[in-house]
């Protein structure tokens, strides 16, 4: 690694590019440099996001050594008691929106949210930090598929809006999205942290 | 630890007494004894059963220093890409069979497996070795309870066989189950090598 860490450098041990962007665009408003980083991290299986989020950022730090954050998020459906939950990337890989959907089939209630949690791991720290963002809404009863978003977005619309995250652009989703309210939990503690 | 290894003594890192006794009996018939052992693994994230029980081999193996087994298993069904797959836990308690009933209706492939994988560690080894153990068969159009089995029991019918495992005798479910065939597999290594 050759990397000059001068001021506030951050790492995001992340494969996915989108992500990577998202965080960006959200930590520069803070003045936050962030790397994208690509190291194979642990998931363990949990029914926490905040356990999974940290036990991966220690991991990630145990290989690299500099300042990590992880993200990890989930969709939790309050009828199906919380599924897919912590595992909303591998149902939707095989289940997909057309299973949902099938689920709810006939249910009433039909409220859901995003949760995000970001954790912030360095040496300077006993333990990985973690922050929160989630955002409240519901399942539609059709497939919603705008240009925009991946995974469940199209199924998912958020509280006071008419439109599904995948309907949105990019930058309106970025305003209330889960994972922009826990990036921006983030950056205001880290803000507040570094110029201690 | 206090324990007199003497003979062949393996632990099972588990906290359910039923796999446990599964176990206990189908090892005793290859004179191997075997110990409970709870210790507090970690699952990861994975899609392959090989792997999560690899990881949680070695890490009770980090924890404790004994020979350890650890068993990790799932459904698989066909015409939903695989899931629940390694997932099978958390799904039955979200969803359950129910749930998994509703995604198969009207689905005319009602093919499905369950898989076990023992994953073995002992300080002789350089890496984990992996027993894998499948019964194949379908899903059920409604839930056939018996008095036995657990998780998705109910609606998983055995190819040749005219009850699901729920509605078998522990013993019946154990001669052809996905877990004893692992188990079996893994004591015929098991004596072979002790015996070099």
């Amino acid at each position: 690694m050759s990397f000059q860490l001068k001021g506030k450098v951050i790492f995001f041990a992340t494969n996915n590019i989108n992500k990577f962007n998202e965080a960006r665009e959200m930590l520069n408003h803070y003045k936050i440099a962030v790397g994208m980083l690509r190291v194979k991290t642990i998931e363990i299986q949990s029914e926490s996001l905040e356990e999974i989020a940290q036990t991966s950022a220690l991991y990630a730090f145990e290989k690299c050594g500099l300042p990590i954050i992880v993200e990890d998020a989930g969709l939790f459906v309050d009828a199906l008691n919380g599924f897919p939950g912590p595992y909303s990337s591998y149902v939707y890989k095989t289940i997909g929106n057309e299973g949902l959907l099938r689920l709810m089939n006939n249910v009433e209630n039909r409220r859901a949210k995003f949760q995000s949690v970001v954790a912030y791991f360095s040496e300077e720290l006993k333990s990985p930090v973690c922050f929160k963002g989630e955002v409240h809404g519901e399942i539609t009863v059709k497939i919603h598929d705008g240009n925009s978003g991946f995974g469940f977005d199209p199924i998912f619309k958020p509280v006071n809006s008419d439109k599904t995250f995948s309907e949105m652009p990019t930058s309106e989703k970025n305003k209330l999205s889960h994972r922009a309210r826990a990036l921006k939990s983030f950056a205001e503690w880290y803000t507040k942290e570094s110029d201690l």
